[in-house]
């Protein structure tokens, strides 16, 4: 598999003005994606970019492209056991399924069958992090 | 402050070579510095490359430059309280002093005073994780 770069890491916020405040206003980042209705999972995007690599805020309730307030059960879930903070790294390849189709012949768990709809037009497939070292791990394979 | 890229996220392992062959053998990954005497603290360093950012493995035992091993109390404890997992995330900067100015100005908390030696001839200032939503950063300014 070739990973070429860290596309994104998400991190799982109660407080998106708290962030948005940290990583705009004091560590001067850019923040994108916060009028544009984006698709994740069918939910807006708010992506906070250095470099060749974006942080992605992940919220327990956020609207999707209509402007409807959708509950993400898994992001809720993972605040109540571990609160706020870095929930996954997302790892930039060529192909997904050659990725998925390499890291199941190493003997990862690979959790989705098929890659699955993820931000701006991508498709991303998750690892299980008991098979990768305790980190959330997924791949990406940009749609633009 | 100008933050430049994501220089690398540490991970804190017991198991350096479960490590080595998830990075290296299973994602396909160059590992570095594994020979180099490398100082961090002291201690040998390991990286892990994706596009412009490594991965840096942090281990609670390791040899220094001169192959003594010595005990990294801090990573010991996080180990303990958390397990196996992303430690913190290194932002790359032009000038750590102005860094650490301008961080301090917008209320961040700065952990250290003055800039401490880090891996590969850098300086580092790790940022309190309570003032930066509960993930632990630091400033690095490289030294090559």
């Amino acid at each position: 598999m070739n990973i070429l770069s860290i596309d994104h890491i998400g991190i799982a916020v109660r407080d998106l003005d708290k962030y948005l405040k940290l990583f705009g206003e004091d560590l001067g980042l850019e923040i994108h994606s916060l009028e544009q209705k984006d698709p994740y999972g069918g939910l807006r995007g708010v992506f906070a970019r250095i470099g060749e690599t974006d942080f992605e805020f992940l919220q327990d309730r956020a609207p999707d492209a209509s402007g409807k307030v959708i509950d993400q059960r898994d992001i809720a879930n993972w605040l109540e056991k571990r609160g706020e903070g870095i929930h996954h790294i997302a790892l930039r390849v060529e192909n997904i399924e050659e990725a998925m189709r390499d890291a199941k012949a190493k003997g990862l768990h690979v959790i989705d069958e098929k890659p699955r709809p993820g931000a701006r037009g991508s498709k991303i497939a998750f690892l299980h992090p008991r098979s990768t070292g305790g980190i959330l791990f997924h791949f990406v394979e940009r749609g633009e």
